[in-house]
């Protein structure tokens, strides 16, 4: 079956406020590092999978990311897939 | 003076043990999602800077990602710069 890596960025939602890139921001301005206008710290999750085919990885992914990587409430969710180089054959 | 966005891609070292990421991929399992071979949770930042050109706002991000963004004892990071579409000028 092969295998596929795929990346889901989940991201705070533009109206929501987020704490830990003000004071990261604040810490680099302390820093001296200037010209920051904005800092949002998102979530990155890597995952691999193995699936029939990429719509059946697709699928499975898309559950993951709406029901455990991200909180609808505040956060939006972006998937990219990525076909393994060379797909294993079990 | 032009303003660029970049994303910082923050991850654990392949080395580093991800207890979060391995507790996502339990949950996973119990929520019926089949197949997930590895599941590793890491930082996506974006940022928005205003500097001279980008050779300098590229400057200034990888010193924030070494000094603030990342642990480089535990983590890695990569940075992509994507300039503004309409660059302003001030």
């Amino acid at each position: 079956m092969p295998s596929f890596k795929a990346q889901v960025l989940v991201s705070l939602r533009p109206s929501v406020l987020d704490p830990a890139g003000e004071a990261t921001k604040s810490a680099a301005n302390r820093l001296g590092i200037q010209g920051l206008e904005s800092l949002r710290i998102g979530k990155s999750i890597e995952i691999q999978i193995h699936a029939p085919n990429e719509q059946e990885a697709r699928r499975r992914i898309e559950l993951l990311s709406d029901r455990l990587l991200a909180n609808p409430v505040i956060e939006d969710w972006t998937l990219e897939m990525k076909p393994l180089p060379s797909n294993r054959v079990e």
